[in-house]
């Protein structure tokens, strides 16, 4: 079968291959992959600043959705034809994280989904909302979960909460889109007038062109009636943590879920203090909440925004795009199989 | 009567001075001050480091108790000879924080409890637990609650949970004493061994001199089967945040509570995303939480730390003790009465 | 002014009379009523079923919107022109509930809003959503407080939860419109066609006629996949509770609020148990929950849904219409300003 | 090997057998049991009145403790030499509970624990805390899991928390213990004034012979300054619930765990409503929260209250002792080796 192999670091390395087509031992399945989303963490992956330690060559990719053409022994609740994602996390079925649960992720300490066949065991993937493609299902794992973890799980939010999103990437949006539907109201930021105008399409309820108010935390108060936001979907990382501290009310939370910069940054902690903030790390998110989030999705039918398509062949360009910055939503790798 | 004020910042202007005895209006009760204890915040408001827009002169010091020996009109719940201490934050009776309720802390905001009589409404002051002396119930509002926030209300750590405190500073010690009422294991570091020794006798499990090992994150693990800690109660803010995050489990909390050092410092955010981290800034606490604080004090007979207890008229005297860091436990200023 | 008052138990006792205007005190406020919304207890109240020994005469019902006449000396926060309601529980401010905060109910506890003018402590009512005319807020301190008290406060829905709501009185609609502005699927019992339709028409995903299956909790299994129903808001009290703890899956709650029937029922407490049900006794709410509702109430610009408006002076018949059990959403007593 | 069936129902129909011994396949490990502790579900399942549709022969009791003597493959966690107990419910590992995670009961769905080998998968056992031994561990699957489930995971107790246990079982003995553990005040009802001075040695605060005052609520509330309890560790059924329902506080918690009664009994809900309760089914938990349990077990060196050690061929004798309600603490059949 073929497959993309990061051979060594660095874009210029990531390389269709020729390997063995994998086989399901006892509590596996075989999925025929038909579609790969791409999240940042991809791209840093591959260009090795994600994990400097990262074992080579590595199959890329968290992200992806298939069909069951085969079961192994001893998988009494999955059968042939099967639509399924896998989970970006293949040890965290349910409960609270742990070190063995933060291991054994898609793309990274294992081989990921950038192939055309792969072997997931039987608990490590989840059936698909009906009404989703495979494209549509392929943003699941990693950057609709993280959003759904955060909102829904963690800070629970309600009718009437006020969330703030930063920018319009994977995560962002399905911020937006999960916001939306639990009855939230949603404050958006982007330096692109464009970008906001199609968030507005998906609900948005209020945006600023950062470019023009760099010190958005303004703007989010001045929307809040002067208390600050409930809940910042915290994505860019260094430079933006510290207006978010400024942007949350007294008692809200920033959930941090950003990878955009891996470096330091200088911080004052005093506001965590005097404004009782809290600071919730998101990592994914576990089995039990997929389920949870694509029961959502499915009464809701819920369709993930997809930015452009890239057919297999032509991977690496998908990741050029991702590299740009210049996306709105997901951009995906498919077969063009429905 | 007698008061200090703060009458420039530095601890040299900190100055008896003779003013009007209040008067309690409708709803108020004037309360005869017979002890204070002094938290950082005192020192660095003196300074003029904790607030430099402080109104002068100012009465300073957050945490008093003492006897009620006149009750305005339309005061049903109180009565002359009544023992209480009042609230730090005036304006929190119960419920979420907000901007208005962060408001009207004593001390600072409006003036504070280092005077023979105050003046506070009939809900900013707390029934102290009857086994406690005025020495001892002076050290409940501040450094007492923060704890209890923090650990209790916040955290709700249980029976076997492990707990980290840092240093033998107030909030530290209270930190032990009701963690070792929840059921929790309790690791500490200090730079002397014969403060561990003093935590040991008030229960500490087990103790490190981080002098002999700097990066004591290792030792928590070490202790936590290679886990870590379910909470680090940080205090000492700058120098010690990195290694807290390093310190907690996965999923684990860190309450910011200190005002150490209040300056930037550089920080990576990633390991709060990788490693699901939950931060909470704690701001002392509420009407709400101090009665149940005190309800659990008076059934567990809990008796505070005290260090040393100095005459009302050497004041300045007890700031310079606590600006030297070497005490265990609560520094009071104290008339003698029981 | 004109008011009604239980002059004896019975509804043909419930009479119009001349009485002094009340005088707003220091913190208070005097309302001029426009509008009153009628709630099963008012009923109860009337007939003297719901409390043998109210004090008589009182003035009843607990639900009314009107605006701001006059304004007492300190009260910084309301002005004349304020549109405002009652707090149904004049005494619970926020937190946790206690028996001092359950007492002091509007209609019960103290005299009611069934009058021209009524005077209030500024805590003891709330602005309401600029786009609701006055019928329409009149609605919003019992039922539908009750209704978000239950389902957003207490049971914490959220998108693809399944709620379940019986019949279609006051506090079921209601707490179909906030389960829908959660994304919760809702389903929904009646014993007509013709309301199930009209409650389809505000969101209703599913409505059965308990007439044509009685054993509703089937039809509830059938429709979740056979797990049963995440949340029971159980209003019907005596007849329903059984058929309600086999409708809600294990670990499901089932959310008590009906004061339909106050007599005893024979129980068996087994399934409690074996099925792991958390049972929540709802009543009402805080001023904090109100305020909180409002704030959604008014992003989403909801609209109570209003059965017949009746005039003042015709106030009996509007309780006789609700009597009658044919109401669909609430029965208003107003005098026709907006 | 020995075990013992229940052949027919009958407890005279429990009978010592010679069966095959079992042998354990990949994922499983072979435990020689030497101590087993019963439970008042084990009577009623020999009687038939806990399942009357169980499938016979059965071996019964869920509660045991053994040492593991072989390991199958694929067993990476265990080894020969460990020294464990069963899971109540094999199936329910951690989060949230279901409807499947529900069936799977030792000594019910299947097989138990009165053998002298017993097989179940490598998950399906748990290591227990070091101090304690044979006869000790066996109480802790289904009697400790349950009060600890109740207090500690499902009701958050805590410093300064009242909690009421009735009688003297296993389960209302552990909870006491836990409830210690974790600073709360235990107040007990006994028939007994004997047991309630045993109680007391175990840290009862206060106990209160209910023959002398069967409304024990009164006691109750007298007991908590007129509030009543925060939580009610119900084991009665029938009998005791109305009361209950009593003495707990306004927005308190009932726990019910008792399985001592199945049949209807008449009830109010009127109080669920009007007093705000929280009423929570508890049935057993999960594996996440018994090596929670364990850990606090074990760094606490709790020892479970041992009414009487019968021999294993007398395993009779010991359902006949449990028969005459006469015990305090747990009931075990066992062989002598610590």
């Amino acid at each position: 079968m073929r497959a993309f192999h990061i051979a060594q670091f660095g874009l210029e390395n990531l390389r269709a291959v020729e390997i063995p087509k994998p086989v399901p031992r006892a509590g596996e399945v075989l999925i025929r992959v038909h579609a790969v989303s791409l999240n940042f963490r991809d791209l840093l992956m591959v260009r090795g600043h994600y994990d400097p330690k990262l074992l080579l060559p590595r199959i890329p990719a968290s992200d992806g959705a298939g069909e069951i053409v085969e079961v192994g022994p001893g998988v009494p609740r999955l059968r042939v034809g099967d639509r399924v994602t896998g989970l970006f996390l293949q040890n965290w079925r349910e409960g609270a994280p742990s070190a063995a649960k933060s291991k054994g992720a898609l793309g990274g300490d294992i081989d990921g989904m950038l192939a055309e066949y792969v072997v997931l065991p039987e608990d490590g993937v989840a059936l698909f909302p009906q009404h989703l493609s495979y494209v549509e299902a392929s943003t699941l794992p990693c950057a609709a979960l993280t959003a759904w973890n955060a909102l829904i799980e963690v800070c629970r939010i309600g009718p009437g909460s006020n969330v703030v999103i930063q920018g319009t990437g994977g995560v962002s949006i399905f911020a937006l889109q999960f916001a939306k539907l639990a009855g939230a109201r949603v404050l958006g930021t982007s330096s692109s007038d464009e970008k906001l105008a199609k968030a507005k399409q998906l609900g948005l309820d209020a945006g600023l062109n950062y470019r023009q108010q760099p010190e958005w935390s303004r703007w989010v108060k001045e929307q809040t009636g002067g208390e600050g936001a409930d809940v910042i979907v915290e994505v860019g990382g260094g430079g933006t943590f510290s207006e978010s501290m400024k942007a949350v009310r007294i008692g809200g939370a920033i959930t941090q879920i950003g990878v955009l910069t891996g470096g330091e940054e200088k911080l004052s902690l005093h506001p965590i203090l005097m404004r009782q903030l809290r600071i919730a790390g998101i990592y994914v998110g576990s089995r039990a909440m997929m389920l949870a989030m694509n029961r959502a999705i499915g009464q809701h039918k819920l369709v993930p925004a997809i930015d452009r398509v890239f057919p297999f062949a032509q991977a690496p360009d998908a990741y050029r795009h991702l590299e740009t910055g210049n996306h709105f939503g997901k951009i995906v790798i498919g077969d063009g199989v429905q």
